[in-house]
């Protein structure tokens, strides 16, 4: 094998803790993330944090791993990121763990590590440290990425789902569906004239500004990911014993992410989101807390969706633009795997 | 797909968001790992922790995942767990993530799940927050694991290899190579009339008896892992420009493992280890270390293998049993892929 070659792609021996693992990390890894944790190049970090700590884990093994709007690299940094930030907490810490398959080209890898580096720097959360890992060709997927991030819970936050109670209000902040439908027409090789993107960004320094603001009176805050706003308004439900009250029209949907929905059939509360977050919120806060969303770029397009309700413990129910009400069933199986 | 088949291999459903997750998390992951952390069944999990803390991440891909003397599962929650002791830190809590291949068997997976709740158990760390994904068949290899460890720094530790000076000795806690002899064993299909078992096992607290001993004259703690003691002691001759000596006819090797390395032609000192650690100290409490560390049954093979010159540095010396020296070169690529 010639050098050349050796710069091109990742093979087995770049996972082997020998010199050219040594070698990938020197010129890739710890080039990028220069800072004074990683720098130690030990088998973990040290750090200073104070309070009460979140922690939150996601491995990304999403495909295709660059897409419209965003790929892997930002995708696991800011999965995580807001994640600690629905814990009510600040991020500040992740690890960074990549599990590679043997051939992916090295231009992709730099291209990703190079995305995980803007995402970190965007979030405020510094990369302490990391793992690398080769599997053989046709035993991974180009890369799967883990991220674990540690936050400091804010210090007016207090989430918690007992605290949920009939009246309080269910808010979203931003467009539903977007980045499920980015992936779902690349992946389907449909080209929609219209140019759907994921909506994958960091909600924490908007999460921040919440609870700076309203502190304890917002419940719970959850990022609908996989199985999208129902999943998580089914959880919801289900874990409190209340009932949940949406309404159809008040769902903040793109148009064209809405016409993507019809012509493929699919009903955009299922479909995953990277970018938006779900608040369940003390009603006295509801008009505060959307004009203060609405002033920040992330949360421009929130909006009151509907409440808690003392009816149809358990169940989510919508009701619809025409006047009729529907149980939104929950996601069962499958409707895209690998969204993230 | 009838109940009984989802019941016995995990398909993509389960990697969903959806009810078939809740289920598997529910039956399978929450029933296991039952405590108040992960039973918030949230994004994260929130823990209290005090002053410096450790944190370190591992992603493992070992193949076969069962294999002589441990599983993926126990090997997941050791590793990480020794590579936060080897900050010198006390390990206290763990984050799990699987990425599953499509079609692998649930009883697997319990199986795994079973060894990870042992594993921590022994280890005294609790699993806090975890995250499950399933890729298609063909784009994994039936489990990969990752685990992020966070330790809380012990007070009398003050690991730095800028402490390592000229005099200082080189201490391992065990016999080497059996880990990586192990699986080579397996997975080449050859049978060693000798039963190789792997060495996995957690070290935190035989590191916290030598911590609570000896302090800060404990300079560096490493885990000789990929890449074996070679690479280790690669890595801190190249990071601290000291010379490493180290004497062949000290090595702690087991009979049945020094056999099998001679049949396949390999040094024992590149092969991977997962149940010992190299410890590099002040020389003053030589003798006191050793004696402490051989009355524990994990330390009870504790040898002092060498010591820090001021000649060649940066390179790793070792002086053979029959009087030679020679300079032991730094391992470059793969030996065996997928050892952890």
């Amino acid at each position: 094998m010639n050098n050349r070659a050796e710069n091109k792609t990742i093979n087995l021996s770049h996972g082997s803790g020998g010199l050219m693992m040594r070698k990938l990390l020197n010129d890739v890894i710890f080039k990028a993330f220069d800072n004074k944790y990683l720098n130690r190049k030990h088998d973990g970090a040290l750090v200073k944090l104070t309070g009460e700590i979140a922690v939150s884990t996601d491995s990304f093994v999403i495909s295709p791993i660059f897409f419209k709007g965003g790929d892997i690299g930002e995708l696991a940094v800011n999965g995580t990121v807001n994640d600690i930030a629905m814990c009510g907490a600040i991020p500040r810490f992740l690890s960074l763990s990549f599990i590679v398959e043997e051939g992916l080209g090295l231009e992709s890898l730099i291209r990703i590590v190079n995305s995980v580096k803007t995402a970190a720097k965007n979030s405020g959360v510094r990369i302490i440290t990391g793992d690398t890992k080769v599997v053989e060709k046709g035993k991974g997927d180009k890369i799967f990425i883990n991220t674990t991030g540690i936050g400091e819970v804010h210090p007016k936050a207090n989430i918690s789902s007992e605290k949920i109670k009939p009246g309080d209000k269910i808010i979203v902040s931003g467009c539903i569906a977007q980045h499920g439908m980015a992936i779902m027409s690349q992946r389907k090789g449909m080209e929609f004239e219209a140019d759907i993107k994921s909506d994958t960004t960091n909600l924490n320094f908007l999460v921040k500004d919440i609870l700076d603001a309203f502190g304890s009176k917002i419940h719970l805050l959850r990022d609908p990911t996989r199985g999208g706003l129902a999943a998580v308004l089914h959880e919801i439900a289900e874990d409190t014993q209340t009932g949940i009250t949406i309404y159809e029209n008040k769902l903040p949907l793109e148009k064209q992410v809405a016409a993507a929905c019809e012509i493929l059939g699919i009903d955009p509360i299922f479909v995953a989101n990277e970018g938006i977050f779900v608040a369940i919120v003390d009603s006295d806060i509801t008009d505060d807390l959307v004009e203060l969303m609405i002033q920040k770029e992330k949360g421009k397009n929130t909006v009151c969706i509907g409440e808690i309700s003392q009816d149809h413990p358990g169940k989510v129910v919508m009701h619809s633009s025409i006047g009729g009400k529907r149980i939104v069933s929950p996601p069962i199986g499958e409707q895209l795997p690998r969204i993230c």
